[in-house]
């Protein structure tokens, strides 16, 4: 093969793996866009029982959903590579979400995953008034990611 | 209060009302394309490990996160006003799964639930090829619903 064409086969596969691994981050970004969607969607069913008439079953059922997907290694989608870029709609992390040096990272995730398997534990005890102070210290843990490492502008 | 005031103050609250109605359908959309591509991700992890090296954990968390979608009743994401629209993108759901005398929708979607379950017991396990055969179960129970019920231009 002469060099030109060598060339032109490595620039192409280059082209090639590029397009891969944009494809490949956008396809992280809408799975966590996704699953933020599906959690506040299940948030959201708790807080109309704990306001109103409340179903022990569809309650268990929506916290049990949240704290699968904490416990699903939501970690994995914040690849190198995703912190720019669009999925669904364009990225809210803020930079400071890809710092492997940021410890504040580590805290706040295990905080969230903590509340989410309480919130399980008290959804099958099936008490309403405990439910709601559970559910009010999981929405404290999203607060406080947001807070930090959710740009302002986000859109769902 | 004048007829013409009236008239406008109610066309107003059916402007209003039918803008709140659309979002709520357009919110419904997002949160069962998010679901399943949630759910797609968590296939794909299982399928990545049963092909490669098995890491026992991973596939039970992925199990987990998929048995406590299917059973988290992502039936209500099919309210009516969500036959048409967009979510994240248009609907690839067929007219048909709206269709409150199709029988087929209980089978596929009590099929996927069941082998969403069994998926998870086996996953708990930890036997790489059991797991890798109650997988290709649920990959069927996915494609017959595919199959009946989901447009072929479908977009994730």
């Amino acid at each position: 093969m002469k060099l030109k064409q060598f060339a032109l086969v490595g620039f192409g596969l280059l082209v090639a793996t590029s397009a891969f691994a944009q494809q490949k981050a956008e396809d992280l970004i809408k799975t966590r866009q996704g699953a933020y969607k599906v959690i506040a969607w299940n948030v959201g069913r708790i807080k109309t029982n704990v306001e109103g008439q409340f179903n022990k079953d569809e309650v268990l059922k929506a916290a049990t959903a949240i704290q699968a997907l904490a416990n699903s290694g939501l970690g994995a989608l914040y690849a190198p590579g995703t912190d720019k870029g669009v999925g669904y709609h364009e990225t809210a992390a803020k930079p400071e979400i890809f710092d492997p040096n940021n410890k504040k990272i580590g805290e706040v995730a295990g905080n969230f995953n903590k509340e989410a398997n309480e919130l399980a534990k008290v959804a099958a005890g099936g008490d309403k008034e405990a439910v709601k102070v559970q559910l009010g210290k999981l929405q404290q843990a999203c607060k406080a990611c947001h807070d930090d490492f959710r740009k302002e502008d986000h859109r769902h």
